[in-house]
């Protein structure tokens, strides 16, 4: 097996408080020794599957072929939701079987597989912390040169969500959402930067909350104080900025909320 | 000395906005730099050693054999309390001599020694940081392999608190605490589910804050919405959770509030 | 190259909640995958230089000689600001050129580099990520062996801010800044301890909000219950502390804000 697959990624809705992802961590260590743990994010907000679904899409090109990820947000642990395993676009991803991996499902042969197999677990299973009795030692068996096929059969129905893009409500309008808010308080939306802001269109006109921005900028550095603007984010999506600081706190809106678009 | 033994864990009441546990790993990579260090937890309430005892004795099963637990919850720093080392159930304990380890010192064939050797910690000790300067220091000589007989000599009377558990306080009453608060708002207490919750029982009541909560769910999934409920934690202890909202806040309770129980 | 240069931290005010160091660490893994990350500290509060330079100060010594630091509090970011590869003291720093390296650009023989190898960086550049685009790649080539002179050529005109130091305003008055404030609410000062505590004073009197503190402890163990103190912190410099209590709360004061320091 190569290198570049002892690699484990965590993106969970766990935060930072809790000994949650530290004892996932020492399960990995257990099972994979020289396996390698990256912290990917632990924020997302708790339940909110469409944020993660948003920031592992736009965060699984920067890591090496042969990844695996482990996603847990899971609001239904413990019920009848099954446990699944995606290879997909040669990375691994591991989670619960709610939509999670929509994206990652999309991609040209990839494939999900159940996790069935009781060896491959810890021999006791809690009902409400499968990352650590289930997601983890999957993943740190899958490091250690264990392969997929024996985590379980490949199932022809994964969980499958509504796509995460923004939806064409008029010929030249449509409606998207505020993806995630990042610490600086930027709004990324959903909006594909490179199809809707300059020069790609003549002007954009963004919606979100009682404010509509038109301004867009190349760098926060040439941003006007004090104003809100449009502007290409890191990961592709039109980003609301205020210069040194919050867009939400002027806003005043969350994770989820909606906002509209119109171009010319 | 075996591999596993280069596998250092950290438990502090640090936080992560201060480079606090940075820095320990800094001093971890310059004395050991083979040794991986895992955050097992650094949001211990300042100063709440019981909630770090707690957390610890759930954590450290899953952990694999040979971990050094690096463990600072430290009020007394500078002052005349003791650096110690425990070596409890083949792993190690380096922290404070305040009572963080009492759960570990119960073990059989636990030991304890007062870590004094100049040899084994920076050239100079602070008066406030001691996690830097003492025990960062010790652990990672231990994972490069120096023998803990090498830190300083076995001392007979580490600092014990009293137990975590729950006070019986009639035939069919116990009286126990909030040991930890999750990131969703879940309360863990002391109270063991395996012994108080059904089947165990035929029922419990369990009281926080104002309420008296009796209902029992397996999943978070099965639980009805706007109730709070009971549930058997993924550390083995009755939970007191609010389906995808927070228990504690609609209780307004902390860590260390008690809880009072009832079985039938 | 030798083993210990393989150690990258991590410094930045990208906070705990978004995927933008774990990305970094993504990009790490890729270019050079037996690099070893350390997260020194996220928390820098967003786009304060003087912070970042402060606590990089005082961490630096604790890392072992070959470290790569990956700096990024970086406001002018997608600006035409350079990007710099500062060697220094045996160790090496990365980030963008807008004084942060001031303390490391004044050590005997450190010199300054532009970062400008295409071949060294990401293929895309994105206008507001360059931590994940320029730095971390850089950092990582660094780290798998790529000498610094491939990065660019040397620069004779790094930005430099003024000193950190406190400001002499009389023959026994200073005038000083907070410079940190930690997760137990301790005000870390920019004052030197060792210069302006006693034994080198007599005594010391500091004015911070609208409180003058000449209480001096030498542990937190040894101070009153309720009353603020001056304590010789860890990083050397002199604190304000109240007892498992937080200073910064009862003073209400935020970092930058002045402190004005008379000894006799």
């Amino acid at each position: 097996m190569m290198r570049g697959s002892r690699l484990i990624a965590l993106l969970t809705d766990f935060g930072w408080r809790d000994p949650f992802a530290g004892v996932m961590k020492g399960v990995i260590a257990g099972i994979a020794p020289r396996a390698r743990v990256i912290d990917l994010c632990h924020d997302i907000e708790p339940h909110e599957i469409d944020q993660a679904r948003f920031l592992l899409r736009s965060s699984v090109p920067y890591f090496p072929k042969g990844t695996i990820f482990v996603c847990v947000v899971d609001p239904g642990v413990g019920s009848a939701r099954r446990a699944l395993c995606v290879e997909s676009g040669s990375r691994i991803f591991i989670g619960p079987d709610n939509g999670l991996f929509t994206e990652m499902l999309a991609e040209t042969g990839a494939r999900a597989r159940e996790i069935t197999n009781p060896r491959l677990r810890l021999p006791s299973v809690s009902q409400t912390f499968h990352g650590r009795d289930v997601f983890a030692p999957a993943a740190a068996h899958l490091a250690s040169g264990v392969p997929p096929s024996r985590l379980g059969k490949l199932v022809r129905d994964p969980v499958r969500l509504p796509p995460l893009d923004p939806v064409r409500t008029g010929r030249r309008f449509w409606s998207g959402r505020v993806a995630h808010i990042d610490r600086f308080g930027n709004l990324i939306t959903n909006l594909p930067a490179a199809e809707f802001l300059p020069p790609a269109v003549r002007g954009a006109a963004v919606k979100a909350g009682f404010q509509t921005i038109t301004r867009v900028c190349r760098s926060y550095a040439e941003a006007p104080e004090g104003e809100l603007f449009l502007i290409a984010g890191s990961s592709g999506a039109i980003e609301i900025s205020l210069r040194q600081s919050s867009a939400a706190k002027k806003l005043g809106v969350a994770v989820g909320a909606p906002v509209d678009l119109e171009i010319w």
